[in-house]
This record gives C-alpha cells, structure tokens and sequence, in this order.
C-alpha cells in the first residue's frame, strides 16, 4: 500500500491507476489536486431513470457530473480510461437496502445491466474555502469529513426517496456569509449550504457523533454550517430496498479528469470559449 | 386570441392559463417576466434514459431543469399546476424523424408511456444581458432569435447524436467579453457562448438565413456570438427517427415559476438559505 503524502503529486490518471492496482484504499480529500472528484452510485438499469429524476428533483446534494451506458464500466466523459469497477478506492456494496460489504472492486458484481452515476463532491468547495482563507478543520487534521442524516425530506422520484445527509464544517462566526457566497458558485458541488446555527433546527441530535466520516470538533467562535451531501443517495438506496446497488465508501471518491474549474463537467468537449 | 402586448404583465400562472386555454398561441420572449422558460421535449419512456443521457453530456445546448414521472403530464417541481399537454403555446410533432403536424394542445398524442422534459432557455441570460445594457436586436423587434445548425459534433447517447444548434445575437465589438462573462453565470441557460466571430468557423455559410427563427441584421461595429441552444435536442430527434416525439415550437416556451435567478430549479424545496 502507498501512503497519502507520497500520493499527493500524482496525476488523477496516476493515481487512479495505484488504486486500480490495488495500492491505495483511503480517502482522496487533497489528492488528484485541481481535478473534480465524485460520489459514486451504481444500479440496474431498470431502476436508473428514475434514480437519475431523483438527481435532477435534488440537485443540491446530487450534481450529475457524469453517467455511463448501460452496462459499459467506462466513464468516458469524466476521463482516460476511468473504469468504475475498480477505480474508486473503496465501494459498499448494498443488497436489499443493507450495506453487506466493503470491497475495493466491484469486477464480480459488475453486470451487463448495471448504469454507474458520478455526482459531484464538496471537495471542489472546499479548495476554494481554503483558497479564501477559510481552514477546513478535517483536511488539515486529515480526517473524513462528519456527515449527518437530517429531518429534511428529499423531493422523491420513483422508489428513491428519504432525508437529506448533510457534511459540517465550522465557520468562523464573521465569515458565514463570505463561506455561503463562495460556495454558491459551485452548482456542481452542492452549492451553497442548506444551513447554519442550531444542528437541532435541521434535526441532528448530536454534532460529536456522525452517521458517516468522522466527528469533528466545536470550535470557539465558529458556528456549525451544513452543505447538502453526495452520501445522500445512499440513504435513498437504503429505502429503495433495490436487490443490489453499489456506492463508493464516504470520503473514499472517484478522481476525475475534469478541472474543477470547468464550465461544463465533461472532457475534451469539441468546442468551448 | 389575446395579443403578446396584453399578456407582458400576466404572472406565469395567468399566462399559462390564457395558453392552455388556447387564448394565446406565439413567442413568450419577454413574458412571464423573472420567471425560468423552458425548451420541452416529450419521448416514449423505453428511450427517455438515453435522452437523460445525452442531456447529461451535452449540458450547454441542454440543461435539464425538470423531467416529468412516466406517463404524469404535471411538472410537479416546475411551478403549480403545469399541465405539460396544453401549457406550450405551440407544439411540433416529430414522427420517425420528420416534423408532421404544428398544434397548440397534444392531450390527443400524450399516452401513458411518455415523459417530458423541460430544459433551460437563453431568454434567462438575455434578461441579464438587457440588464448590463446590452442591446437584444431580437427582443427589441419583437421576433424570433435567429437559430443555426453548426458542424459541431454533440456527444452522443444511446440513438441521441446530431450536430449542435446555436441561437445568434450581435454583441457590440467592445462588450463582447463582458457579455461571455454574464452569461458564464447561467448554467441552466446555456452558460458561456460556444463561439463569437467567423461564423464559418463552425460551419454556418449565412446568417442571413437561420434554419429556425427569424434573421436578425449584421449590425455595425457588433460581432456575432453564438450560444448553444435549447434546439439542438429536435435536431437530435431527427436522426433518432422515434415513432413519435413532441418538442416546443422554437421560441414558444413552457414559463415555469421557478424564478430565473434561482439557485436550484426545484419549486418550494423544503430548506434553502
């Protein structure tokens, strides 16, 4: 296994290709720098339009930035040779609405009528909170960021439905409002959050003990801010009860060709000013 | 018949009545002021993924800001009672490939196997070009935005593919960066221009004959700027050669009541700061 410090200067095609082979498992927050990373949904194809009508209903916690063909494992709008089986660091594998197992490739379970979603990830914003200033207390400690299930119902869309997951960061008290602005620029990671203040308002008990990732400090002088979360469509397989389903393992995405900087999230676009 | 004067201080509600009430059959530019429009397009649900697909891939010419459930005509998360059978001022019907029949009601030809979509329109950013004093020729003339084929490839999806259409609007020489800029900022309508200058660079021999809408002159110290355009999709059902497919007639959108400067093209979502 390599370590996350070596993997930091890779390339995203570099990098894909150490975990493709198998010598990384962790989660990418700070590797495949400057490139979009994503969350990651695979499902039966007879179920998959509607799960992409869910995306649409709910953009905020699940930004489309690319889906494959029916059956075809290779991602070609997100970049070189991305193969979903296995270029994701760690996949869970749900079966009737429960997560059985964690794996890191899904090549046994892969089938011909499978569609795989990449939907975008908050570490897009959060380069650009840092670029502000703005610390980002899990990547500096190199932890997962905490995630929590709310009591804000999604829009639903065939058998998809449940609360949002929301990821928290604290926030200096005086630059809520400045996070919130930076944040809005980017459609294709969540946007901007969906609250700040009292966790209660939005139905999390209790901020030191996360549903996904890791607990995170309060800190002084900073309040909790909570942005829409790519895990979200888990908790909607979760309901689906879909007799298979596969999803990347929270904080564990899949790095991407595209720029986080691009208009459009698709590569090699034959025109663009 | 109420003339387009009457109806420029209608809410979109009240206008959507007068449509489907077959009171008012033309253009909506300039109606149903601050509210989203919308391009529509109606497919048989066994090819409404591929179609999802190639929006997906193709998010400048088609950004998707609602998809109906199979064989419901309510666009439940675009505005109030949007009945998407009689809400379009004018319909094409394409069969096998061909345009056959213009109508303004297609409750004859919806069938329980149809989805429809509703994909984001220029006439957002043209409001906001107005707003920076940028002239709109079109607008101002009270025609139909001249739209052109161009040589340039779409990324194909399932029986989806075709060259991408571009709306034109002349930019004055000196505003021409500015006005790339403004429209950056509207991903649910188009975003950037796709091309300003030459318009044989991408492939379009005269201006002054568009294959849809109405010509616009060359004007004096302007250049034309190309945008990617809500049109493309019919161009793409010509060469699919569906049995049966329903489209907007150009320039005659669905008016939604998502306000156009909404972060999210959702109506009444739960939470949202």
């Amino acid at each position: 296994m390599l370590d996350y410090q070596t993997l930091k200067s890779e390339t995203p095609a570099a990098l894909r290709q150490v975990i493709r082979e198998g010598h990384y498992g962790s989660h990418t927050a700070g590797l495949g720098k400057g490139a979009l990373q994503a969350n990651i949904v695979i499902l039966p194809a007879d179920v998959a339009l509607d799960f992409m009508r869910f995306c649409q209903r709910n953009p905020k916690p699940c930004p489309v930035i690319a889906v494959s063909d029916t059956g075809n494992p290779m991602m070609t709008t997100a970049g070189q040779k991305i193969d979903i089986r296995s270029d994701v660091p760690a996949y869970y594998i749900y079966r009737n609405g429960v997560m059985t197992e964690e794996v890191t490739d899904v090549a046994d379970i892969w089938t011909d009528d499978m569609v795989a979603f990449a939907l975008g990830c908050s570490f897009t914003f959060e380069h650009a909170l840092m670029a502000a200033g703005i610390d980002v207390w899990h990547i500096t400690n190199n932890t997962t960021v905490p995630m929590f299930k709310t009591a804000i119902p999604t829009v639903p869309a065939g058998p998809f439905s449940g609360s949002l997951v929301v990821s928290m960061r604290m926030i200096p008290k005086d630059r809520v409002e400045e996070a919130k602005a930076i944040t809005r620029h980017f459609p294709l990671a969540h946007g901007a959050p969906v609250h700040a203040g009292d966790p209660a308002e939005i139905g999390i008990k209790d901020i030191s003990t996360p549903d996904w990732g890791d607990p995170a400090p309060e800190l002084e002088g900073h309040i909790p801010v909570f942005w829409a979360c790519g895990v979200t469509p888990q908790a909607a397989i979760q309901n689906a009860k879909l007799p298979v389903c596969i999803t990347h393992k929270p904080g564990h995405m899949l790095v991407t060709d595209i720029p986080d900087d691009a208009e459009v999230p698709i590569i090699n676009l034959p025109n663009s000013i």
